[in-house]
């Protein structure tokens, strides 16, 4: 129970004293927030709260000094959050800040609890997806904090009352406010119980006692002044959380792979047609079900990633699918938490994105070329395994396709294009340079395939020496997973 | 009327014969997609038509033999084009391709028309918007592309029964397709007045009989391959388009502007309550009447700007403003029309966006340092006129501020930013560059300024010499502008 802590710091203090201390703590935070943008450190603010409990106006006080080009505040509907066509945290994630910047939520991924809405995920799963949330954002270097403005049941009543006596402010009371504050035990001890199983370490509860004008948006402005301190002077918590316990699913080593398998033309051109009405016809039934599924593909160099893709496209209805190529992150993206990107490519209900490199350059071409921070890679496993259970617990489906071919393969592919006027600007130095590092790279994706391949999310090797061979590999994987899902 | 043309060239050859070609078509525009990427060209292809006239079929044929990295479909619902929350162009605008990348439109900005569903535009004013924003495109260097797949009434209701029938495709038949077929001749009428009012000869129309199963694609692929041969040998259209008629309001020459007048500290002061005070309340009431507000700001380095803007939004309740700070465009920026960004932050009703710089970098700072070809300049103040009349005419309220110093007083901002070491990383060499052109940018501004300040979107020469005076003059000017709007 985390409610009913008393905070005296300032009860005894005239309303002057107080109003003049405001102002000092207003204009301190104005400094701070200075110090953490040229820092560069992002910064999360959420504040969830009762009804009528005085979100707007702190919200105001708190912004009061604030550069206002360095802040963002998010105001959602509830029918905003709990979108239904992508996941709960899809919301939240697309809209986190650029490193410097501040957004503040007034209501975030607390408020489908505290308004329980929640449906596919009973609270202790979306307890665990919000920890695992917010450690994230931590070890992305984030300042996480969270407040609730708590006021009585009486207190709210008067509120209300004066809410709707007021005709400037009557429009703002809605049923629901009323409904709420007849629920307010009920919801004060769900709330009681949430705020525990959220309280981490790194990203922990402030309940603000919000009765008095000044008293509790002193406490919560005390509160974000020494975050941003410790933050300035000591670094960000360490995030303690263990790995998610995904299941996984057996998949060998790259140098156990028979690649010798192939398709003659003709059993190719057959397999092909069949294939892709098959699919054609899933997709309609997909659609139709509300499914989204996320394809993603990942391969050597030349190893035709961009054929296989075609094969597939070519089978389905262009207004269901997109395909995202996924290059360098740009300079915004490098701003971002790296998952920011591909958070903002999930398909909706019902539709299918096919990853064209993926999320997965993080351990590969990041880890070898030394593009980010070591620790960052090592957490980047588990980070990937939680982002694909944010996907696969919310129903979609979600296939990791490695396409294999050797060493000699490559040579003769890269060699072929060489050799072609028109394929020469398929073929680049860094694609010579990546070749020379074969034996790192095999090492990489051996590590990542072992740890990432779960029972939930696969990842299917295919032997990709014959590409016809590999093409059908491809379309059938795809078709019999989703025929599976269908048939549930 | 456009409808009824024949379109013989395909109608006697055997079904074998037109399949060929068929294939042979999309190949060929498989290996034209290619050549457009490489040259960067974007493209925009639209595809109206009626219920059950095969749209989706169609765009799968399109698609066939394309590269799926280099294009993406838009299957809208008519409820999210016409959203009510922000202006109808913004749902595409945020939408257009890329450099070298083609942006398919399952229904685009004539379906409100068709599915008359328009309520503030009437049909006229709603085809110049068309006209002009196609104009934009084309003169931007898009190749824009429509076409309206036809079938006669009978064949529709074929169709349509048909769809019902099968078990697969009857959830795709709403009660809406009923209604449009028994309003066929009707909706045809209005089609063949609206396609007259924008069939402009840089966008013109392309009515498609899709009543058999190839000719109509086939003329459809015949008509995009010439297209495409037309923009890689020729180039693309000239548009002579006339300059939007916007009512100019007469606004000074910044010489003629007196920079004498001042506030002291305890009238500033006064002021300073008194007007945000004001402007709170006036938030409110906006927001809950759904106007969305854009106030632009521009001015002199050092001018003072953020201190206005800082004043400004200390006002607001956070939840109802966003401040915007416009740097140097980042890559993505630059691959798409340069009014793409301004439309992404275009605010939702009830809110308010801040811009801190402008889409009149364009003619300023674009045009002097030679950013942007110079026909593309000349042609900006229109497109900028024709850009704020979309906003304006959906009910936005734009004010744009011009702060106005004088060549002395920057030199004094500039060297007490110098040597005040908090404010040193203010001053930048460019700063120091950009004075040097002091004469050029005030020619640019005057011209900017006589140009686009219109009676809907006028431009506020603000005082700057005395900050305080500045600040109270933006505040009062905004109070005053919203506060006539409010009383409407």
């Amino acid at each position: 129970m985390m409610f009913g802590k008393s905070h005296d710091t300032y009860k005894s203090l005239s309303s002057k004293e107080k109003k003049r201390l405001l102002k000092e703590k207003q204009k301190e935070l104005g400094v701070l927030q200075r110090e953490v943008f040229e820092k560069q450190i992002p910064t999360v603010l959420i504040l969830e709260g009762w009804s009528a409990s005085g979100k707007g106006k702190i919200l105001g006080k708190i912004i009061s000094q604030l550069e206002p080009r360095h802040y963002q505040v998010y105001s959602a509907k509830l029918e905003s959050i709990v979108t239904r066509t992508r996941p709960l945290i899809w919301y939240f994630f697309t809209k986190l800040p650029v490193k410097g910047k501040m957004v503040l939520f007034d209501r975030a991924w607390y408020t489908p609890v505290f308004e329980r809405v929640l449906d596919k995920h009973n609270e202790e799963e979306w307890a665990d997806k919000i920890n695992r949330l917010e450690a994230q954002l931590v070890d992305d270097g984030t300042i996480v904090m969270k407040f609730f403005l708590d006021i009585s049941k009486k207190e709210q009543e008067k509120r209300i009352k004066e809410l709707e006596e007021n005709e400037d402010t009557s429009w703002r009371i809605v049923d629901k406010d009323w409904e709420n504050h007849h629920q307010y035990d009920k919801r004060k001890k769900l709330a009681s119980k949430f705020f525990e199983m959220t309280n981490s370490p790194w990203a922990p509860w402030h309940i603000i006692d919000n009765e008095d004008k000044y008293d509790g948006v002193l406490e919560l402005l005390d509160i974000m002044l020494q975050t941003f301190k410790q933050a300035l002077e000591v670094g960000l918590p360490t995030t303690l959380r263990e790995d998610i316990p995904v299941p996984l699913k057996e998949t060998p080593y790259l140098a156990d792979v028979d690649l010798s398998p192939v398709l003659s033309e003709e059993e190719y051109k057959e397999e092909l047609k069949k294939e892709q009405e098959k699919l054609a016809k899933i997709q309609n039934i997909l659609y139709r079900k509300k499914i989204p599924v996320v394809l993603a593909f990942e391969g050597w160099d030349a190893a035709g990633k961009g054929g296989a893709i075609r094969r597939l496209s070519w089978a389905l209805d262009p207004r269901g699918f997109d395909v995202i190529p996924v290059a360098a992150p740009t300079k915004e993206e490098l701003n971002h938490h790296y998952l920011w990107r591909f958070y903002n490519e999930l398909p909706k209900v019902g539709h299918i994105a096919i990853f064209d490199r993926t999320w997965y350059g993080r351990v590969m071409v990041e880890k070898l070329e030394d593009l980010t921070d070591k620790k960052r890679i090592e957490q980047a496993y588990n980070e990937i395994n939680e982002f694909e259970h944010v996907l696969t617990s919310w129903g979609t489906i979600v296939l990791k396709f490695w396409i294999q071919i050797d060493k000699e393969e490559q040579h003769d592919r890269f060699m072929a294009r060489v050799n072609n006027p028109e394929k020469q600007y398929k073929i680049t130095d860094e694609d010579w340079r990546n070749r020379e590092k074969w034996n790192l790279y095999e090492d990489a994706i051996n590590t990542m395939i072992q740890k990432t391949s779960t029972k939930k999310a696969p990842w299917v090797i295919v032997e990709g020496n014959d590409k016809k061979y590999a093409r059908i590999k491809v379309l059938k994987t795809i078709r019999e997973a989703l025929e599976k899902e269908i048939e549930k």
